[in-house]
């Protein structure tokens, strides 16, 4: 994955909050038989030092395009280079694919403790059941 | 944010209840590219000596109109200034944006400790998920 | 089942995390009668070593086209060839099968301990009411 | 009830697991008044060294459409009589009427101890409210 | 059918007006296999001298429960003996059946013209697609 | 059905325009068994000379409450005698009734000739299916 | 009612075009009772010479808030004050009333003759059944 | 093709009638690649001198559980095998796919002219968009 | 309005087709408070010899962020504008502004005759009622 | 679009009957930033000779991933090389994008007359609004 993550400083690195993006236009190519994936990843974190800047988050997530790669690592890759660009207290991705072969499926990663937001209730995914 | 938060005393302070505003006509600029950002704005607290001033808030909101600010800093910077203006027991502020590169967020950030009010379950913020 | 599980190294076998697929298009005998059966079939795991590729998994479902086994079976069956192929830490297969003299079923099989993962609240089932 | 419940040994009996039988077309007679009754009948139970087998049950469960029993003792007579033919662990069933003089009624009995088999949450009866 | 349609005289015959029964706990028994079915029923009518009386129309439907009928023929039966029961300027009957085999059916009979009755827009038959 | 409606002068005789009232909380008698039927009646009507007063419509509607009338009788009632105090140019009275023997029964009377006020598209009535 | 109308000049008069206005705030007082009523009003028009400016109409809205008037007298008084202040090509009032004594009531008048503009399909009025 | 399409005689010839029918559990196999389709079928008609008996159309929808077929060519087959057995006044055969390579299908014929029974407003399919 | 609106040539002209684009994000003043307005505005056209580009379409919307107009004018400015750069063979703009002292307003105009196009059953706009 | 679409001749040629494919994965570049967009694209047809082959499809609607192309341009292209292809008696192409810059679009197109096949009402497109 050449395509950098960029950050920028937490702007209130003091308090704990929450950072959910969602994106539906994920597609990457599957490694057996070199046909398109697509999936809808959710990504939900507590920042740290930085925060994920939103065009190169968008373009990072366009860099699979033409990447094989399993619904199990890309899920897990998302969430290692998300972390190590910007160092989050929590962060757990959620990728959900559309049917291949009859069959839907749905990866949940996660990083950290999650703290609890009581903001949010709690800082948990909350999503429809599969 | 020259533009001044009104508050009008609480005119109930010895009873902890909740007040929620609900803003759907948010809009700011991206700081990068200077394109106007659309977000709903939710605000929940528990008032301490003062409530805010419902017409001061308008203004208040709309003083964003030409401003390039992160969805991440804007959400602490009108947690901020509310909490600054009015002192609450507790308060959170929720942003939901619109599409941007096919990725949706959602920020929410909060000050103080929960005081459970039970007249809502909580006074946690119960919204549908991403 | 002669059709073979196959699995690949779980990509990112130190971290926890949950595996969800989805089948619609389950169908097998009735052992008693020999007519087709038809469920959607779920399956929830949290990997060990290896995760469990998709073709495979399809081409296994569908190797029960011709079988007369019955649900309760079938589940545990699925459970069972499952686990011995990838070695997971946790899985659940649940099935709900289709209208058969005005009844519907709903069969949950287990393995292992849920490890609780929050990245999900937990790795619980959370299926609307039978 | 004439009519032999037919049970088929567990094929899985080192295992708890929980199976689910929705039956929407039960009907019966009034004590009273001879008039029709109509329920769906829902039964979950963790299986001992025997499972019901579904024909048996419908045929089981079309045996009362001549019957006049009150919608109490039919619930408990079901639940007898499955627990003799099988010997679960734990046995729950429900009985949802349909509308008579304006009233709606549901009734629920229930055997032994409940397993919390996790991979249900547990195996509760979840339902929507009467 | 032995159980006999009362009717009572129409208290306005001057007036073209609709009535319409939904009846959603109709059953009867397969002719090949003496296994119960169950339906719902709609009649629609325009009345000529008389009106159906509905408990005697709850026991006529009743009536069916120990009979062994093809679906497209109690419909037809329903709409031939309350024709000849009322004599009605129009009227249909419409059954709809729960699932058998994986097949779910619904047959409408109709007899007379519909009179277009604009004040239900028309006397035409509105439903959702099977 | 001693209870008068009272009308009013219409205020605007020189257009045609469309009046609807529609009561939730109608109930009569069964006039076979005395038990208390309960009904949602809709009205509509071009108004002639008159219109319908409200509180005298509430009070007529609920002098039904102790008659023993049939489904068919009290729709055409309800219609002539509206008709006969506001005089109206058209009108339709349509009775909803809660189930009864496990079914439910819709009427519907009309008056007059359907002005098609195209300020309604028409004055049809479009209402959901039985 | 003494509040008057404001309109502007049609800045396209040579177009027809359709302005469609929803009031969910209305109040007025029940002519018999002294209570008070609430309505939501839509005015829907193809503009003459002038348009209706929102102010002045939430304005004169408001002026009916002490005013003890009739459900159709109030719905044409309207349709004839915005008549008269911006003499439309067409022009249709609805009045949707809040529950009344278990009563919902609907008065639609119009004025002038549909001009069919297909941009809208047509001008006719397209709402839910009362 | 050989499983034999049984019928029996109309019971009530002199009236066109509707009869629909809905297969939720069709299966046939991919002519190309030999994998499982799945599709529901439903089957609308106006009987000639024959009605099709359920339990053989169950048993021939099943025959193609092991036949290689073009979506477009069994929903022809069907409706020429079903035409052919019992020669209807008016018949259509629709077929619903699941999603293959991304795509949804379905697939619509007809034999005969719509005999416009207006007990059901018209014969015509009336079902949501693709 | 200073932004232009770029168009490339119909890559299709001789073909009529149907074209729409649907804006969320449209903001503007009112011009007699300063106030900012939100609206939706609804774009649908058949192309003449060019098509309206995208990128340039959402600036020129844009462009009205700090123009003071009211609802009517810049619906009727925005026909007229598209009108004059694309020259369509037929266009119909529509503005659906969010509530403002309690009023939801909705503005449509048309140029052009529409074509029929079937293949949308017609270009007619179908929209919910206000 | 080297991409070959390939057909099969048409099992039933002597017959009129419409065949529908809706691709919920497609996507194409933006032909002035490079930038991945994404649709549903929508296919309606009655064929002639021949029917599109599905495997076909897939790869050809898949062959636009790395082309940069209009909105316009593509759906039209679409047309055009099935419509070559197959050669049908009537096929229309519709395509909804996912949001740009705040903006929706939807695109139709049509070739040939539509022949109204009554068993579907008639092959119109029937779809939401925009």
């Amino acid at each position: 994955m050449a395509e950098a993550i960029e950050v920028f400083p937490n702007p209130h690195p003091m308090r704990d909050y929450l950072i959910e993006h969602h994106a539906d236009e994920f597609t990457s190519l599957c490694p057996k038989t070199g046909q398109p994936d697509f999936a809808t990843i959710t990504i939900r974190y507590v920042p740290g030092p930085a925060c994920i800047e939103l065009k190169s988050l968008k373009l990072y997530l366009q860099s699979f395009r033409s990447t094989g790669i399993f619904y199990e690592d890309v899920t897990n890759v998302i969430l290692n280079d998300l972390v190590a660009a910007c160092n989050p207290k929590w962060m757990a991705v959620e990728s959900r694919w559309s049917v291949r072969g009859g069959i839907r499926s749905v990866i949940t990663a996660e990083f950290g403790r999650n703290p609890q937001i009581t903001g949010r209730g709690s800082a948990v995914l909350q999503h429809p059941p599969l």
